[in-house]
């Protein structure tokens, strides 16, 4: 996912690995079994879908494999339609009976339907697109998708897309193979919508779900989901109940759009006369935050931001509980939080504090040793998180007045990306049905009250589809955006799924959101 | 030269050219005579010179263009051992009796010395070494050094080092062969030393000009004079009575050196509970200018600056007089002047005021669209003008200090260069005998108080060689360090001086400087 936190993810991942360094490995048969009496609560006997599993085991891996060797990469505009393509016969295949491409201003979107004739009806949301990459990079080829020996982590598949977003993916379709193929039903109807520009942000797929018939479509639905293998590698299921939001924003002084210095570089023997862009930026960005650069400084920046719940504060000190903090630091190459703050404090900014970062800034000259110029421009990349209630649009709108407020209007403030924060309640059916196969299954959960990263699932939880929305499951992968990005096929630790097992969960999955 | 006011130079010239457009050419016979009836103040009959240099044209061109054609560039060690010989070889077939090898830490410099038994001696310098060059961005090859029609400037030769510097020098080469030609000797004796890492900043050539037996060659001397073609393209000749300093400085603000963020790159989200060197970055950059952006505001930055004289004031004036302000603005591509000053208070600013200038910043992700990273690193690179008294050390050791006392100590600075500022008094004999010179030519004289562009000739005008020092002459040239530099070679323009007009003048030239 574009932003979808891979440290974040990572860290905790990091954390408890290790912490449980040195595990002992139990056979995969001890962890089938337990899954088998664990799938008797969703979804009763579930031995004719756990076979087509086993059976189907060549043909899931063999359609993932096929899936990665075609990567859709929009900020390439690489197989764009023949990914969207893909997505419409994958969908079909697994028994959607409608799998329609919708255009939209950018790379076409997916709507798909499935009616089980069931009660209730599951919202569910997929990307087709995967990250760029460089081949030289990897010790595997990333389109090969070849299944290595990786310990601790058992067998994995290396390629591009494998755990962000493919992966998770054909394990949640492959529980429908494995349905239809033991004779049954899915225990709900679906609806489904997917993207093919997740990676760049997701600008066009408000046009998507915002379609009437999607919209009506999704009106039916009491939760989106997206499948993910959120394991961390000692077993715990990772589990969201929201994200911050994301506005990035470039901002470009100039000496033409400001009219004072020289309109080109120049000499810089000149700015004894003549004005300088690049101190201009120096001077408003210095306004955007606080002395140590920690707090937003924007005017009205605090407006809407709601303080942690008491809810929240003790799902922080729970993980508290369950983390070194030197563990944590050192993970991270830390040693102070901000304001050498405790480690609660510091992970309660991080679920809870907006934030104005410089994520990239340039001006000039760059190259090795000086050039002496006077330069005409200079650009600032921010990224700004932003926490409930918070909106991109009213960020976007209280920089700019920020900026004009002090003399500043002229730099420009050019929008790339934005995605409003969501928030699951943590009573919601999704949240509720979710953890208690997780638990039903063994499987520790872990919550947080929010990541301090961001995703389009504001789409979801934001009028006028308001609902519930949750990205997690069970198994284990990383390295997204990074090279030799991998998902876990058989799994080395017990506690934690391969695809097969994460395939049965989602069956199981499926009967908990029945009967929400 | 690495930093002789490129811009600052064509400045006034572009002004002139716009005043002057469409001028008549007048034959260069016309010239020449002028040139002759001038000649009899400075060496009385110099018909026979004259004779030589005509004689000798097409092996001076040729001269040039050989030493075009070996391009010795510091930056990418390229030719230097070649070039420093090759200059020494160029001093040898010009007369002089020793011309030496000095190694350095660096590129080895040249100490040569020519003893005519006349009265008085002078002292000169030389750089070997040219800029770097792209061809692919040339009408015409850069080491072809070809001579091709160039109107208004009528021939000239395109090549790297046209103008800065092997043109003018090999021109007063020129003349040292023309005197030998015409069965004379040297009016002067010379101390000349020369350096082949100008255009990197000059950073061991005082390791050349301190050694004992340059400083003894040196102590004999009276100025240090640079050959150049100083002329506008409407003839008047610019002298400069001094250059302002430069320090560069490279600030790195490092999570690492710091102890305080994370030691490397990490996602963005962390920035709510993880300081950033980015924001110190641009909070220190913040205090070391006024909110402008246009007076220094580092500690004790104008304790040893001097205002203006009253002369110096007055200069300005003339120019002010000489020129159009629109024409001024329109060719600098400049609406305003810094708080909307007056051109004189522009022009005197220029001229007088040290500056703070940021020739470069970067951090972080610097491509296209975002990426959401919390830097660990932030980079800028700082150009500093000094004026007298200010000196290149005393700046670094202010700026340091100003820093530490804001906690900024663990900021890097790097300094890169540095010259101390130089002065020239307008009655030294260099600058009387050479005005006079030029006057007697016909040509008039643009003094300035100060390049705000630096030169190394601190070396020459700081202690412990403390002598008048300038860099002029007549003919014409541009495009120093851009592609299709280029020197004139037959002028299009009778009140400009083509080379052999130009070797003629150095003659002169010579005769005045032994005259003073």
């Amino acid at each position: 996912m574009s932003e979808w936190t891979v440290e974040q993810r990572d860290r905790r991942g990091l954390l408890m690995m290790a912490a449980a360094a040195g595990v002992t490995l139990a056979t995969p048969r001890l962890l089938r079994a337990a899954v088998d009496k664990a799938g008797s609560k969703f979804g009763g006997d579930l031995s004719a879908v756990h076979a087509a599993i086993d059976k189907q085991r060549p043909e899931a891996i063999k359609r993932l494999q096929s899936w990665i060797a075609l990567p859709s990469i929009a900020a390439e505009n690489r197989n764009m339609k023949e990914g969207c393509q893909m997505m419409i016969d994958l969908l079909k295949e697994a028994g959607f009976q409608t799998a329609t491409m919708l255009p939209t201003d950018g790379q076409p979107g997916v709507f798909a339907t499935l009616d089980a004739g069931a009660r209730r009806t599951v919202g569910m949301y997929f990307m087709y697109d995967v990250k760029q990459f460089d081949p030289s990079e990897w010790s595997s080829p990333p389109l090969d998708a070849a299944i290595v020996d990786r310990p601790p982590f058992g067998k994995v598949m290396i390629g591009r897309g494998a755990i962000n977003q493919k992966g998770p993916e054909a394990t949640w379709l492959a529980a429908l193979h494995a349905l239809k193929a033991a004779g049954r039903k899915p225990p709900v109807n679906i609806v489904l919508v997917a993207e093919g520009e997740e990676e760049i942000g997701s600008p066009h797929f408000g046009q998507v779900v915002h379609r009437p018939e999607v919209l009506a479509a999704l009106s039916k639905c009491h939760e989106v989901f997206m499948p993910f293998a959120s394991q961390s590698p000692q077993g715990d299921v990772r589990v969201a109940l929201g994200a911050k939001g994301l506005i990035e924003v470039e901002l470009v002084a100039s000496t033409q759009r400001w009219g004072r210095g020289a309109k080109d570089d120049i000499h810089s023997s000149y700015k004894a006369e003549l004005d300088s862009a690049v101190w201009r930026m120096v001077k408003a960005l210095s306004t955007l935050v606080s002395e140590d650069g920690n707090d937003p400084a924007i005017d009205g920046w605090f407006e809407h931001v709601k303080p942690l719940t008491e809810r929240q504060k003790q799902i922080i000190a729970a993980e508290v509980a369950a983390t070194q903090e030197a563990d944590a630091r050192k993970l991270l190459g830390v040693q102070h939080w901000v304001r050498d703050l405790s480690y609660r404090d510091a992970l309660e900014r991080l679920a809870s504090q907006p934030t104005v970062n410089i994520e990239g800034m340039f001006a000039g000259y760059t190259g090795p040793g000086g050039k002496t110029v006077l330069p005409s421009k200079a650009t600032a990349k921010l990224d700004m998180r932003l926490v409930p209630d918070q909106t991109a649009a009213e960020a976007e709108a209280k920089l700019k007045a920020h900026l004009a407020k002090r003399g500043y209007g002229d730099i420009e403030v050019k929008v790339t990306g934005g995605y409003d924060p969501t928030q699951t309640d943590e009573s919601s059916p999704l949240i509720k049905a979710s953890t208690s196969v997780y638990r039903a299954e063994g499987m520790p959960v872990s919550l947080s009250p929010r990541l301090a990263g961001s995703w389009p699932g504001y789409l979801f939880t934001g009028p006028p589809v308001a609902l519930p929305a949750g990205h997690f499951g069970t198994g284990h992968g990383s390295r997204q955006h990074a090279p030799d990005e991998y998902y876990v096929i058989e799994s080395g630790n017990p506690a934690v799924h391969g695809m097969a097992e994460a395939t049965l969960s989602y069956v199981k999955h499926l009967y908990a959101l029945a009967g929400a």
